[in-house]
């Protein structure tokens, strides 16, 4: 057994994207992702999966190099070698990133994101080669299947005439019967019991119709409403508690610790945030304020799956919730997130999944939802496997993009509809 | 390969103490361990050690049967698996427990204990089979080696007369010229260069007086005290100022989350405990109060090695030091201390270890200190070998005790040299 790496492969891609809105725009038709493949002295590959934007690209190509000779095993040695691939910290800082829909930008996070592809493919070529699953490295896991929730999106039925695209089969969705008309070809499609509404994107009272649309037609379900923190502190104290008695939670209603601790104080509605708290460094004062109530983990910016059960940890230590945030990602990604999820025992709401959004993938069979769950895998590794022509087909999309898409710039697409879309400044209501 | 547990081994023994002073009494001439030896289908057998009192081994018993057919790699499923086992709690939370040295008792630390010894033995057992040390299991070694400080006692030269024991040869230390010689012989003999006294034992001027000496014996070297919660707030205060300038910390000077707060917010000098907080549910109240600047980590109380990961990973999270307490153990335990430890990042002070204490083990080679560290072991597993016939040996000790030592207990042991010894109540100065 060699579990030396000797090669680390980097393919950026292109995959389709619907057009699907939020508070800073549109999805692009294609959205960058970078698969990682980690090959060991015995020949084992591992897989991992992280953003594709160029910044993301530039860190990991020094770091793959610094990865050659090492062990899969070493983990914990991957955080030390992050420290020391040169970041330009002003450059990330100011960076384009989707309008803030990731959260706090820093050289760190942008770090511990291409750490997470790598030590995912670690673990998966770590797996592979013991003959044991991703969840059993992880300590085991604690139960068969993980629970994932609808991820609504307001949407277009297509991307704007003339923009070369994939279809979809999803129709439009603008308004309350619309977004119902979605839910429930999720819950056919998928099983799927709980559901999350991507808002922020028209004004308040039309999305709080939308909830209310959701509780009737399913009620008793759990619901969330995400606006990514467009609203005021009033506007997100108004639209609490209106909704109130039908949320399971509210995500990220308004941006930053203080407005998020207050509407938590004042209406006990639980919030949840993949903006507020994104880093371990933004943990003490917002658990400290109870600014929130449930962290949506994002294995990618949080470094990984081991980083992902630290944070567990430290939300089980201060009774905070803990379940998962989706970006635009494949298979790869889905795959970890249930591994990881499968051994998080304080993990007590559906996690969210752009996958079923996602018509195409890199592997050679896509994951499969069953009664809205993903069936933990005990094959060695990840369970998933390549397909290569698919891998080059999706680069080669990626090689003959003119750079238009190479970094997800949501408003950009927003501007090809409508040419005078600008950035809303925050609070946008 | 075949991880399935086929047979669990309980050992219980008793190993040979020296007459250490604690401001509870003084230790037994022999002391309660619980070795736990788990066996794979494979044939691998994996090592745990823990407490050995009754109500440890009571719980062990009917875990270790629940443990069969189970396989080695679910450590997450020892959490679920110890919920199941029935103990009482009134009686575990009323029982004697070396008069609360080990901090608060509930049932669910006292799972923790037990679980920790067969987390051990499982990770042993998984290494000793993929032919993995136990630090790659935890993510891999961050440091080739691990740095103890030597554990100072205020001790007689022997036990009293009369009394069944082994001989030791540090002589006795009961003032300042003593405990600066035991500190010189830890440096000759173990290249030590932290100096911990355990204190509680003497009124705290001539406690202050040692730890002087000590720093002008050991200019600049880190020192600590530790009166196991004996002082008042006043009494705290007035140490805490009166050395401050030469403590790395004092540990635990008074009891509870209140004291603790005023004598760091007062003081400025950081405390460490592994009283204040010993169990998950304590870290919210201590930290969010600035209570405790170091937690001292037991991996038994705390559940085993991947929980003292995630107990650092929180303390990390909030900025709170972390580094490992010990209460009398063999090499097994000292090796699983030195694994997890190799693998915590911010582990930034020596970890204490009664182990030079312990003439007797259970290993066929001791562990030893080069420089006042423990190498980490590469080897598969813990890297420890189990002696059999030393095992058997301290067992018949075990067996041949008429049960007045097979629960610590400090007070009876000072009782047979003074009669009229009285568990002292806190604060005790």
């Amino acid at each position: 057994m060699n579990l030396a790496i000797t090669d680390v492969r980097l393919t950026p891609i292109l995959v389709a994207d619907p057009p699907l809105l939020n508070t800073q725009g549109v999805h692009q038709p294609y959205t960058p992702r970078l698969i990682v493949e980690v090959v060991t002295a015995d020949g084992v590959t591992g897989l991992g999966e992280t953003y594709g934007d160029t910044k993301y690209l530039e860190l990991a190509r020094p770091f793959a190099e610094r990865l050659k000779g090492r062990q899969v095993s070493d983990l914990n040695g991957l955080f030390t070698l992050a420290d020391q691939v040169a970041v330009d910290a002003a450059r990330v800082e100011n960076a384009v990133d989707v309008g803030g829909l990731r959260g706090v930008q820093t050289a760190d996070k942008l770090r511990l994101s291409v750490v997470s592809a790598f030590e995912v493919a670690c673990l998966d070529a770590l797996g592979k080669t013991l003959g044991l699953p991703v969840h059993a490295l992880l300590g085991g896991k604690v139960r068969d299947a993980v629970e994932y929730s609808a991820y609504l999106f307001y949407k277009w039925a297509g991307h704007p005439e003339g923009v070369a695209c994939e279809k979809d089969d999803w129709g439009a969705a603008v308004d309350p019967a619309g977004v119902v008309e979605q839910a429930r070809r999720f819950t056919e499609r998928y099983g799927f019991t709980s559901f999350k509404l991507k808002g922020g994107v028209f004004p308040p009272d039309e999305e709080i119709a939308a909830v209310r649309a959701l509780a009737e037609a399913f009620p008793g379900h759990p619901l969330r409403l995400d606006p990514n923190g467009a609203w005021s502190l009033e506007t997100s104290l108004k639209v609490a508690r209106e909704l109130g008695d039908v949320l399971e939670y509210l995500e990220d209603p308004a941006l930053g610790i203080p407005a998020m601790a207050e509407v938590a104080e004042r209406t006990g509605v639980p919030l949840a945030t993949n903006m507020c708290v994104t880093t371990f460094a933004e943990i003490k004062e917002a658990f400290t304020r109870g600014a929130v109530q449930v962290v949506l983990s994002d294995h990618h910016y949080w470094g990984g799956l081991r980083n992902t059960q630290q944070l567990a940890a430290v939300c089980r230590t201060f009774g905070v919730g803990v379940s998962m945030h989706s970006n635009t990602h494949l298979g790869i990604s889905l795959a970890a997130m249930t591994h990881v999820a499968a051994t998080v025992p304080n993990l007590h709401h559906a996690c969210d999944s752009h996958y079923p959004w996602q018509s195409e993938d890199v592997l050679t069979e896509r994951l499969a939802f069953e009664g809205g769950k993903v069936p933990v895998s005990d094959a060695p590794g990840l369970g998933v496997e390549l397909d290569r022509e698919r891998l080059a087909a999706l680069h080669r999309r990626w090689l003959d993009d003119d750079g238009a898409l190479r970094d997800r710039d949501d408003a950009a697409a927003m501007r090809v509809a409508d040419p005078e879309w600008v950035t809303p400044s925050m609070p946008r209501w």
